[in-house]
């Protein structure tokens, strides 16, 4: 009942395509649709990074978020922002860049920057409209 | 751990009023408040549904949002939009529309319509300052 | 070049419907589609009230808004908020109420209760992706 | 299952400054950097109260969003709007004003004011990048 | 004073690349920095389009707001989104995808399919920081 | 008309008191009531700047919004984060800092930094319901 949910939220542009190289161009198109623009297409994402633990008894802060800002941006945002996912990021040679997937990728990520003591979920907006939770 | 929620939101525009027939004249006024008039009144709905499963592991989702994009669009904004939820839907004929019981039809309709092994959740927002979730 | 705009939004929920009583019922569906539902549909108004003039020297206020926002809601916000525009208000018995109309119809309240050297304009908000501005 | 969330949102701005007495100035400089201000600096506070509960049979309500908004009013908004935490405020005579602190005093004074049967929960933006909810 | 002017926001999501193929690539990366990466990156991009008449006597309407946004998905959306702006669109063969530019091609399309006796002006976001208006 | 505006928003938080050292503390009540709190309180100030001009034909940029966001935290918002706008800026040392001065305030200050042939104008946000536009 002492803990308390600390959110900050970051974000990046990026450009993606969906698809999976073992499955028929056809294949391709019907599950991923215009996703699969072999172009490619992009999204202005917004990241929002809970941590959840009991504030200090002598700062009140869980966790400072100035701090927690610095590590997303130094983490993901300086690697994810203005690339190519699927051309620029080793994380997605062989993962399709869904939203879901985006937002697991994240988590591992800070999962180890973080003190093992705070829990951690990623929220990934993809559009206004298309957004994930994980750990759901 | 390794579930994943998805979210997809849409709107719908509708007339109601709240009011219980069993109740006076009075009651009703106490109760609903200017929510009660008989000539009804109306808001933008914004709807969003939650759904938490496993991404696949070929194609990344845990269920396509264009493909629940299209189901919510269907079964939902098709039956809602555009209407006046008292007169013209048959669900709320001896129901008081109101948010809760509004999330709570919505959640029954989509239920039937959606894989089983998905957990679904509705968030429905009045108006940005009021807003219920089902199941909570 | 010493004028400032000062805005003020507020809000009201409202029923209305789309018709134009001269019209087949045919031409009503046509140029109205889903608008022209007999039981009504309604919306969440959001409502921006700008005023332009040259800050008053020993206030920093063009026009103070806590003033502004009371006026706005005593002559528009209790008139429109909770009711069927078509039904219950006056202004809207021989005439559409359009978002294009209903800001006329505010632009001429308003202006008759703030000061002359003030000049005014309104936008108004019938969904995020509906809007209009009077006069333009 | 047959339990609801209800939302309701309200506003506050208020000045605060942090800082601990017992730490040196080099410390709280060190923590907590600007925000260590000692004029202060200020936020446009947003906050979110849920509760839930089970939807009255007769009404449709878990709790009237109408009486939510005026408890919210009387007990909160009217002792923390336009004012300056650490001064105005005896809560934060002794306790650095957080978010995290502020989320649980609020819920402290809430919890104290709503039906023991609804559960309560406070979620507070201190900016749009920065909020918090109590408990987590 | 009788003009009225109606917007309508629609929506798509690119991707691009900023660069002046007769820059040296230390010129490009000095003038365009990140937003030169080969790869590309992208956007959910935002577009208001902005109409202003005078409202028809008979129907209320300006223009009739769902008839600009079929005319915005069939001539703007159905072209651009989930495109690569520099690789999939003509226009951009030789024309830097600049906010700037793509307003002022998205302008000079829509200028043919809309009336001309509306005044039309186009705001585009890139990201909800950046933004730009044509004409101005 | 081939004049382009380009907008770019940036924000800070800040504390404040309305009030004028002339008039009698009754005054002040009247006039600027509970922003008249002796002790401050605050707000996240939402800036937007607005620069007009012509594209320049080999970068399609009217001016970079890269360069711009830098100009404005450099001369803005490392100026007026985090402060206490009455004490700690000397420009509202004898000027009450309202919406509308503060807005002159940056305009001022910006104007010296931008190139002459580029239209400024400001827009600042006090709250979501509450902002000013200068020059109007």
């Amino acid at each position: 009942m002492n803990k308390v949910a600390v959110y900050r939220k970051e974000h990046f542009n990026a450009a993606h395509r969906l698809f999976n190289a073992s499955f028929s161009e056809a294949e391709n198109d019907r599950i991923f649709g215009k996703c699969n623009n072999p172009n490619f297409h992009g999204h202005n994402y917004e990241l929002v990074v809970k941590v959840v633990g009991v504030p200090d008894e002598k700062t009140g802060f869980v966790f400072d978020t100035k701090l927690l800002s610095d590590i997303i941006k130094a983490e993901i945002v300086n690697k994810f922002d203005h690339k190519n996912l699927n051309l620029d990021l080793e994380e997605f040679k062989n993962l399709n860049p869904t939203a879901e997937n985006i937002s697991i990728v994240i988590y591992t990520i800070l999962r180890e920057k973080l003190p093992k003591e705070l829990e951690l979920q990623i929220r990934l907006y993809e559009t206004e409209r298309n957004f994930v939770e994980y750990p759901a």
